[in-house]
């Protein structure tokens, strides 16, 4: 029988993950890989860091070369070859080696499209200056590396991941650095109680922010970039890097006529065909469905596409054997600073959009013992299913340990676990290592009390003469940051002042982070008064959301 | 209505989080929580650490006092009171305080018992020596931080949990530390392949160990305390701290007539309740089912006791609600020195004593990108059920991210979710936190590899004449540490010298990690040959179990 031939467009993580699976399974195919750049397999991840000087070898990023492919799996592998048409008539593609110019059709028996997805660049004049970058390689890298010195200034536009990232290696290599970013606060895919920290952690490194805002053209006045902002300002910078997102490499499957979705993503079924069964897509190209609602989704991260290369390789050879690919939830995850957030399945913002009901509770809580030194609190945002209680969607900030929640919770999402399995979650505890409770058996313990009527939450303070506002933080608090008309009852003394209330009217209870007006809503509540715990307490206020905000128990082990 | 009568016997984890959490539930329960000791609510766990100086402060853990717990939660707290007796039909329980001397009998509707248990030690001679210590309370510790000193020795007898954490705290102390242990290596319930770095951690921190043994007698030269071992030696030491297990508290509970276990644990329903249904009990008395087969289990930590505390309160006063207590899997951690170890859910050695079917698989891999700045190793055993694919049980030893992947594979496990569910795990990643295939993945994928025949695993190099034995590795690997009769053809070279092999000879195939001869493996399996691939690979040479030890994929996060 003739080998199959394998043909695959694009040598990083999908393709190359499809093909030395495929070759794992299947001695005999022929397998070949066309990758545009002159790198194959390179660690796209890691060139902010390289960019900083926190990875210092730039060796390290290209560990894989064609040679070391072809001992290793007998892969060939052509660098610098470019795919330019796909004739599925004939099953053939037309391939321009980009060196030496000269074009050659390839037949395949199946083809991989893994092309990725290019930075998005707005087309505004000025746009091509030589100062202006995007980073989508290890050239874009030495051209950014080639340029940057600590003198300088630089902007980032774009406070999506790659932004973040950016922004905090060029800081650390002394740059001046500014942020740019169309909505109101960085990832603006979180929700906003959550990236609080986040904001802080930019205006504490000395970051320049413009948020709500983009620029609008480039000009260049000799050594300086004057960068113009759609809200009026200029900013004058040495050179700009845009982060806005990516869009997919689809040219050459529309050229096709491969289906696409509207935003130009490959459509593939599960087990990553497209609409032409002999050829498959992989990584940042395609749309796949999210995992609970199977809504289609798109999403540009490295696991999906590594696990997708897998799963079509699987699908040609394992035939009796191959899992579908189950879908995406989106977990991603950056560091700012001394700050790290993430996020995992679905966001409040994305359910109110997609008209679903949900239900939600923030807490706060350390990451490991609180007599342990070192302890650092997390906020941790839950939602799930109000019909069910599954798990829909998690999102985390904090110093330490916040990878591990949204790990867990991620795990929890894809074993279609509800909030009463996370009361019960057993997690390691040794206290450098967590609490007898964890943060997410709290949130866990929080949603359920909601659940079962235990606890009203409001996520503002009221102006209305109708209610009474209850502060029961201590004296010094209030001293420290007192709330207009609130009457003073510290929680210690609550029992013995309920005569100070009026039954007759909703009490609001406030406190600092909401764990303390919990308790006093319960013996409120129990005393026939209609008590109601502002969420999150005094730090939370200004928030938009609907979200409860409180923590049952902080430091002591044993409440 | 009277209110309610709570007697809690027990003010440490899994008493108070009943106490507290029926205080919420109910204003108007008269709550009585008897302590034997000075202290309520003591963080027991943060013991060690602060014999070793980690934990600076004292106070820190003793956050609660009495006055604190009638303010917040107004419970009745009575410290340095015992329990003699519960008298069931009357409904109460004779007290004495340890101080006064002065006896009463205590009403109650619903009795807790959350006694905790006490440190076992044996009945040898000499035992009563001042220098022999346990450790189970704040005056324990305070009695051995006012001996211990940095020239001292001292010898901790037991190599679990809090013994490698009291051996790790006295050394970093500056005392010169052993350890004596029943056992062949530390933590005796995780399996021997997994342990291996804690071993060595031991030695190279100059820890003078004593396995398969235990002491038989003490005597007195002076200042030296001389201890006799079973296997005939003698070591001097200037202190000695057992912590070899603990045994319930539970003859208070004997004597009433309870249902105990075998071991002495009190037998509990699902809503914690014992065989008397108005007397509860939680915590480390108790005997519980573990959550995948049901068998009984009796699990001292404190995680379940708190949470078990808050189901009983539950129990009592939001019947509709009330939400059972699921079981346990045994979750734990431990750090000692750098290397961090922990487990969860069902051990090798477990499955085999009861009978039951398993498969496993051991991987390495690092916890986060190996081109980002501390990469490091983790091992990870993964146990399942052969017939589901239901994950069982996972143990991990590392320097970093272990606790993350145990937590993730809790969650699994009570999940039930099974090792292709593994496979499309979405963990988060970027450079710092994770890399694209998570070694959860990967265990996945050799799992599933497992299952569906792509690899067979042999454990040990078989000292048989009718298998050819082949070495994969780079010339420099093995010039390094050569394998007496393998052929060697480096892997790249594999496929060019298939005719220097047998077909009629199995070929056992070795390299050093056991990654290279999967790879290797397939190769051969594809061209006619029978192969088997030594698991884990010349470093796990020497393991007894049958598992099989290969990583796939290390540091190319795109194959």
């Amino acid at each position: 029988m003739k080998p199959m031939q394998l043909l695959v467009i694009g040598g990083v993580a999908g393709g190359l993950s499809f093909a030395t699976r495929a070759r794992r399974l299947n001695e005999e195919a022929e397998i070949t890989v066309l990758e545009r750049g002159p790198d194959i397999s390179f660690a796209n991840c890691g060139l902010p860091y390289h960019i900083g000087g926190e990875i210092p070898n730039r060796q390290s990023l290209t560990i894989q070369t064609p040679q070391s492919l072809k001992d290793m799996f007998r892969l060939n592998v052509r660098i610098n070859c470019n795919a330019l048409q796909i004739d599925r008539e004939k099953k053939r593609v037309l391939v321009v080696d980009r060196i030496s110019n000269e074009q050659e059709w390839i037949a395949y028996d199946k083809l991989m499209l893994a092309p990725g997805a290019r930075p998005a660049m707005p087309d505004i004049p000025g746009i091509d200056d030589p100062a202006v970058f995007t980073l989508r390689n290890l050239q874009d890298m030495d051209r950014i590396i080639a340029i940057a010195r600590p003198d300088m200034r630089a902007v980032v536009v774009g406070g999506g991941y790659v932004g973040l990232e950016l922004l905090e290696q060029l800081h650390k290599k002394g740059l001046k650095t500014s942020l740019v970013h169309l909505h109101s606060h960085v990832l603006h895919q979180f929700d906003s109680q959550v990236i609080q920290p986040l904001q802080n952690e930019l205006k504490a490194n000395g970051v320049q922010t413009y948020f709500n805002n983009h620029f609008t053209s480039f000009s260049r006045e000799g050594e300086v970039l004057k960068c113009q902002l759609a809200r009026g300002d200029v900013v004058e910078t040495d050179m700009v890097i845009f982060s806005i997102g990516v869009r997919p490499e689809s040219d050459l499957a529309r050229e096709a006529g491969l289906v696409l979705s509207e935003a130009g993503h490959v459509v593939v079924n599960q087990f990553m065909q497209t609409s032409d069964p002999d050829i498959y897509a992989a990584g940042d190209v395609v749309q796949t469905r999210e995992r609970h609602y199977g809504q289609r989704v798109a999403i540009a991260l490295a696991g999906p596409a590594n696990r997708q290369g897998r799963v079509a390789a699987d699908h040609i050879f394992q035939e009796i054997f191959a899992q579908p690919y189950p879908g995406s939830i989106g977990t991603s995850i950056v560091r700012l600073f001394g700050m790290v957030a993430a996020g995992t399945g679905w966001t409040e913002q994305a359910l109110i959009e997609s008209g679903r009901s949900y239900n939600t509770v923030t807490v706060h809580e350390h990451q490991h013992a609180s007599y342990y030194p070192g302890a650092e609190m997390i906020t941790l945002k839950l939602i799930w299913e109000p019909e069910s209680g599954k798990i829909l969607g998690a999102q985390a900030t904090g110093k330490d340990g916040v990878d591990k929640r949204i790990d867990v919770l991620a795990t929890a999402i894809i074993g279609r676990m509800t909030i009463d399995d996370l009361c019960h979650l057993e997690l390691a505890y040794a206290p450098p290592f967590g609490t007898a409770r964890d943060i997410i058996n709290i949130a866990g313990f929080a949603a359920t009390n909601m659940r079962d009527g235990l606890i009203r939450l409001i996520h503002t303070i009221p102006d209305d003469p109708a209610v009474q506002l209850l502060d029961v933080r201590s004296r010094q608090l209030v001293e420290r940051s007192p709330v207009e008309g609130a009457i003073h009852i510290p929680f210690p003394a609550l029992r013995k002042n309920l005569g100070k209330l009026d039954k007759n009217k909703p009490v609001i209870v406030i406190c600092q982070l909401g764990r303390t007006s919990y308790f006093a809503s319960r013996v409120l509540s129990q005393n026939g008064f209609h008590a109601v715990s502002l969420t999150g307490g005094i730090r939370g206020l200004g928030h938009t959301e609907k979200s409860g905000v409180y923590t049952p128990c902080t430091t002591c082990s044993s409440i």
